[in-house]
């Protein structure tokens, strides 16, 4: 992966400021359980094009963004691509065993 | 307490349908988190007209059928009192860690 940043969003939730109500609110949806669990399941960020998701482009874009604002994900642009990786530290910080315990159930789920 | 039973409230979700969609849905609400973390922390059922939630009473009963159908507490009559219990071991199965992780950081957010 081109590493060099050229540009960077700017409404990323500080780590501080991620509370359960948020990350409940952004995880009760099924398409954005399925991006984190893509996220948690890829070794590095990964680009918003390359989900296997089947929503259109701009429900994808918001549910992005939603997440983003969550503070679940962080977005940037590495070359011209958003890039996106899981805020898997700040998370564990913020809320222990949260999301591993909804990663494990969302999986179980999955392949039932 | 009278341990006896002397009527079942009978739509109770079976055990092997509790899913991570449902209870997720019933959690996202804060006044049903602060009813699941009361019950968590009572070593006993809880009759319904003494948990601390500052709801009227039809959206207390509506609140505690949401979390009934979802597989989160059981309701029973013990005499003529409707009891609430927790659906520890049957939410452990179905969802490891999930109760855990959200209760702890509910217990943490409610001491900020």
């Amino acid at each position: 992966m081109n590493t060099q940043t050229v540009g960077r969003i700017t409404d990323h939730l500080a780590a501080e400021d991620i509370t359960l109500q948020g990350v409940l609110d952004a995880l009760t949806d099924p398409v954005r359980r399925s991006i984190v669990r893509q996220l948690f399941d890829a070794e590095d960020g990964m680009a918003c094009g390359t989900f296997d998701i089947n929503v259109t482009r701009s429900t994808s874009t918001h549910h992005f963004k939603v997440l983003r604002r969550a503070g679940i994900l962080r977005q940037e642009y590495v070359g011209t691509v958003k890039t996106n990786s899981l805020r898997r530290t700040d998370l564990d910080r913020a809320l222990p065993g949260l999301l591993d315990a909804i990663i494990t159930a969302a999986r179980h789920e999955a392949g039932r």
